[in-house]
C-alpha cells in the first residue's frame, strides 16, 4: 500500500468506469430493476439482459425499461455476458452459482445484492470447489455486495433509477476475490452514485443483524401482534407518523426477509436476545412504576440515537 | 341530532373561529410552541402568553416568536386568560389543574396536549371535585385533546407552525364537558388546519397504546439493547433507511414518554405482552428453521401493514 492510501475504497474519488459489454441481471424486482434502470441511464452497460424464473416477470422489467432484452435461457445468457448481477432471493443463489459453474464462462464477473454475506459466500465456495483441479475460475471474479438501499415496494414496477444514489454499498471480498474484479465492481457501484464500504462477510452479518435484520424482525412481530387483536385493523388507521415510520419495514417482501433471517439466523437471534433483555428491563420498571429506571434507560437510548449521523 | 348529522365533528366543514381574547400556553416546547406559532400566524388569538416552570424556557419561546409575551406568575396569567392550553409534561397536570382551581377563573376554557387521556381526565376530576358544592365550573370547560403530531426534536426551538396541518387531533370530551366549550376547542383545532376525531378517553388510551405507546417502548428497547454492545456505536452508523425510520421515535423526549408509559401502564403492558407472543412465535420458528411459519406470519403482517391508509 502506498503512503496515505486507505485499505477501503470508501471516500476515494470514483474511478472512471469502462461499461460492461453485456450485463445479465438475474432477478429484476426492486433491486435488480433499479440497478438496470440506472445502468441504462448512466451508460454503464452496452447491453442489459434480464432473467427471471418467470418469463412474465422479466417482460414486466422490459416494459418499464430496466433491461434491453429478456432471456428464458439462463445458460445461454450466462455464456453471453461479461458480468452477472444476482438480485434474486438468496435462497436461489446455490442454484444460480451452479448455473454459473456449468456455463464455463470463466471471465464472468459475478456480483450480487444479497442482504446476508456469510451464507452467500459459503454457497459460492461450495459450488466452486466441487470440480477437479481446485477452485473454479469464476469464483475469483465473485465480488459479494450488499447495497444498503431498499423500499417497502417490490417487483419490477418498483424499479427506481435513484435507489442507489448517495447510498452505501457494502462490498465483502472473500479470500480469493481477485483485485481486477473487485476494482471493477467497486468502480461500477461508484459510477451508480453509491459509496463503497468494504468489510469482511462475518462483520457485515453481525453489523446488519443489529441495524437491519433485527429491526425488520421486530417490525414484523409488532404488526403481527396488532393484527391478532379484534380492533387491530381499525386501531391501525389512527396511527400517525410514529406508527408509519416504525412499522414501514413490516411491509417489506416476506419471501426475501425469511431468507435473510434464516441465512443470518445466529446473529439475528443473538441480537433478538439482547433486545429481549432491554424490553424486559423496561417492562419490569413499568410494572413497578419505577420512574427512575425508565428515565435512565430512555435517556440513554435517546442520547445514543441522537448520535446517528445517517440520512 | 338532526337527520344526517354525525356524532363526531370529524369530516364536517371547519366552523368559523372567533379568536381567543387571551390564550395562555403552559409548556412552550415542541407542542405548545408549535401551537402558539400557528395561532399567531392564523390570527386565532389576539394575545398569547407563554408560561414555563423555567422563565428562561418561556423567553426562548418569545425569541422564536411562538408567544407574544411571557409570564412568571401562573396565577395572574390564569386569571387574565380566556383559554389555557396545557402542553407541559403530563406529570405536571395535577398541579396545573390545582392552579386553575385556585385561580377561580370559571369561564376559562381548558384544553391540553396530553398523550394519555384517562389519567388526565381523572386528575382533572379529582381536583375539580374537592371543593364544596359539587364540581368546579372550569371542569365543564375542560376539553381533553391529543394532537397526533410530534417530532423527535423538542424544546422551544423545535416549534413548527405546520405541525398540526393535516394531522388528526383526538378530542375526548368527559361526562361533564359542555357543548359550547367542546365546539369552541374543536373549531380552534380545525382553524389550525387539523382534523378532529372524537372518542372516549378509555378508547383513546387503548388505541394509542397499540399504535403509539408500544412502538415507542419497543424503539427505546431496541436502541437501549444496541448501546449495550461494545460495537453498537459504530454499528449504528452503518444503518440505512430501515434503521432510520424504525428507531426515529427512540430519540423522543424521555421525560414525556416516561409519563405516558406510566399514565397508560396497563394498556401499554397488555400490548407489550401481545407483542412478546408474536416475537416468541417468530423466534421459535427461526430457531427451528421453520420457513413455512415464518413465511405465513411475515406474509400476514406485510399484507396487513399494506392496508394502512395514513400518510
Amino acid at each position: 500500500m502506498q503512503p496515505g492510501a486507505e485499505p477501503s475504497a470508501a471516500g476515494s474519488a470514483p474511478s472512471p468506469f469502462q461499461p460492461f459489454r453485456h450485463l445479465l441481471i438475474v432477478g429484476v424486482g426492486l433491486m435488480g430493476g433499479s440497478l438496470g434502470l440506472a445502468a441504462r441511464q448512466r451508460g454503464l452497460a452496452r447491453h442489459i439482459t434480464g432473467y427471471s424464473r418467470r418469463l412474465s416477470t422479466a417482460q414486466e422489467a422490459l416494459s418499464v425499461g430496466s433491461v434491453d432484452a429478456v432471456s428464458d435461457d439462463l445458460q445461454a445468457a450466462l455464456k453471453a455476458a461479461d458480468a452477472v448481477y444476482l438480485a434474486a432471493p438468496v435462497a436461489q443463489f446455490p442454484a444460480l452459482f451452479q448455473a454459473i459453474e456449468t456455463s464455463g464462462n470463466s471471465d464472468l464477473i459475478v456480483f450480487d445484492a444479497g442482504s446476508t454475506k456469510t451464507a452467500v459466500c459459503a454457497a459460492a465456495r461450495d459450488v466452486a470447489s466441487r470440480g477437479v483441479g481446485g477452485v473454479s475460475p469464476w469464483y475469483f471474479n465473485f465480488v459479494p455486495s450488499h447495497p444498503i438501499a431498499g423500499a417497502e415496494r417490490h417487483g419490477p414496477t418498483a424499479a427506481n433509477a435513484q435507489l442507489h444514489v448517495g447510498r452505501t454499498v457494502v462490498v465483502c471480498p472473500h479470500e480469493h476475490t481477485c483485485d481486477p474484479a473487485l476494482q471493477r465492481v467497486e468502480a461500477f457501484w461508484q459510477a451508480m452514485g453509491a459509496m463503497v464500504s468494504r468489510m469482511p462477510a462475518d462483520e457485515h452479518d453481525r453489523v446488519f443483524a443489529a441495524v437491519s435484520h433485527l429491526p425488520h424482525l421486530l417490525a414484523y412481530s409488532y404488526v403481527h401482534a396488532l393484527l391478532q387483536t379484534p380492533t387491530g385493523a381499525a386501531d391501525m388507521q389512527e396511527g400517525g407518523g410514529g406508527f408509519r415510520d416504525f412499522s414501514r419495514i413490516a411491509a417489506s417482501s416476506p419471501e426475501m426477509w425469511v431468507d435473510i433471517f434464516l441465512d443470518n439466523r445466529d446473529q439475528t437471534l443473538a441480537h433478538l436476545d439482547r433486545f429481549m433483555q432491554s424490553a424486559d428491563l423496561l417492562r419490569s420498571a413499568l410494572k413497578a412504576g419505577d420512574r427512575q429506571t425508565l428515565l435512565s434507560a430512555l435517556g440513554q437510548a435517546a442520547a445514543f440515537r441522537g448520535q446517528w449521523r445517517g440520512k
